[in-house]
């Protein structure tokens, strides 16, 4: 590497796309943000991002060398390079991204899902650095999850290992809309939250503000709100929220044993509300033998920029291997 | 490796220790089984074994050379070399058995729980030499599981990875001798079925062969034979088990993505009964990301030799890299 060596990170969302360049270092050279338009083809999406791209690039001081292109996106494939039956871009069962990508530029360019970014961003810039087995919860619209083990993301024989929102709480449960019942994303997530109130609203009769609104009204955040100022529904829906989280995360560390598990995502920055107990229900769910083995964080990544971040992390990764 | 060479697998359990020398090909040269009386303290249990094996290694052929001993035993510590409160052997708390077995063997020792051996040895000599991702479940009296991830072992930080025995299936369920609740060994193993029998003998009013037992001669067995048979009930109760342990496999792919699953011990000698159905819900269970890419299958290892085979495999392996 190079002193003036720097990677493009591309984060793609449902709604936006974030991206920036990033030296070796971690260090956000420049940044931005487009709508993604998912309703469009993946063609259209490419050539409105190589545009915004040459523009970013252009106040960098002159000596910098683009070395290669980091993606994060939902339902990426690691291995076969395409984005597959993503649920909220229309984009069609298959789409080749790396190959779309490089006819535009012929670089290094590595893609996979943002929760496994998360995990690469979190080795190599955050709070994971010294660790070898560690995981990443990303705690959103829905729950993903990205693995690092034996010092290397692990994604199994299928490239999709670490789908834990799609693990079961309850085989009798709440429709997932994966077509399953009972899913931990189905109440470890945004909507699982508001869900978790709205059962809550239903089983008891305490007074709570949420029964003022409108249901289409109630988010995440608003029961963040109320919880943070004593609602006792809202606080219970979290507390249900990180018993189960806990629960599921004491089976995680049963089958892959971390150092640590690192929540982020929207969810995850309802802090002291989820974290803690979190980490109290964890406790006690787990078998012995892992009891002060393993610790619940919050990620080190900065919270608006952890995701150009961790699809930096990516090809930094490769290109340094 | 030269050819006259050969490792000692020595596989111990809480009533018998089976042991054997074996070559690199995965033949058993020769082998035996002692009583463990694991009532006696743990410097007792190996003079015993070294007197042993001694006789055993006599009628071996000139020019056979011991290179190293594997071990599998409950609660193995693989990096520490130490069994660490075993529940059926009453050795104490911490006992350093690699140490212990040095003081009469100046040879490389290798020791890890019989999970972890009996996936080595499905590595080496069984069905998975071509498999980089992979996991052995083992049921018996218990329900253990040994991991080999990225085409090796995986103990994770705490050195005890695997422990899928003690994953949640219901947080108010059955008590498990482990101090928790509902763990998944409680449900799924010889004294899980045996539970799950009796709940279906309170709740239906089916005739059932069961029902002129005493409580204390229900078996796995009994079940097993039952069932065989058309018991109702007898095959409820298999078709219950596997549908836990389906549910509970597919949770397991979710995190590791396994190439596949292999069934071993007692119940799993069960086959039909047990492996068919299990294989059905586990795709049942299964996330859409995973369908088709796992597969269900007994262990390719023999059934007496098994255990012996896996810890001469552990040996084996680190000899052989």
């Amino acid at each position: 590497m190079q002193r003036n060596d720097m990677v493009l990170g591309i984060d793609i969302g449902a709604t936006e796309t974030a991206f920036g360049f990033v030296d070796g270092h971690g260090k956000i050279l420049t940044t931005a943000v487009m709508p993604t338009m998912a309703d469009r083809p993946a063609e259209d999406f490419l050539s409105r991002l190589k545009i915004q791209i040459d523009a970013l690039g252009k106040p960098l001081p002159e000596g910098f060398q683009l070395r290669g292109i980091g993606l994060g996106a939902p339902n990426a494939h690691p291995r076969r390079g395409t984005i597959e039956n993503p649920v909220n871009l229309k984009w069609g069962a298959v789409v080749h991204l790396k190959s779309l990508l490089q006819a535009y530029y012929n670089l290094p360019i590595a893609l996979t899902n943002d929760a496994s970014t998360a995990a690469i961003g979190e080795k190599m810039f955050g709070s994971a650095r010294s660790m070898k087995d560690f995981m990443v919860v990303t705690l959103g619209t829905g729950l993903g999850c990205g693995l690092v083990l034996n010092d290397r993301l692990h994604y199994g024989v299928s490239g999709f290992a670490g789908e834990l929102g799609h693990t079961t709480v309850d085989p009798e449960g709440r429709q997932c809309h994966c077509g399953k019942r009972g899913c931990l994303e189905a109440y470890v997530s945004a909507s699982g939250l508001i869900r978790t109130a709205l059962e809550m609203l239903a089983l008891r009769n305490d007074p709570s503000r949420l029964r003022a609104l409108k249901i289409v009204e109630i988010t995440a955040k608003r029961i963040f709100e109320l919880a943070s100022k004593g609602d006792a529904i809202a606080l219970s829906a979290f507390d249900q929220t990180a018993r189960i989280l806990g629960m599921k995360l004491a089976d995680a560390v049963a089958h892959i044993s971390p150092e640590a598990i690192f929540l982020t995502g929207g969810l995850a920055s309802a802090g002291d509300l989820l974290i803690d107990p979190t980490a109290r229900y964890l406790d006690e769910f787990l078998f012995s033998v892992y009891r002060g083995t393993v610790k619940i964080a919050p990620s080190g990544l900065p919270a608006g920029t952890g995701a150009v971040l961790g699809a930096s992390a990516l090809i930094w990764n490769e290109l340094k291997s």
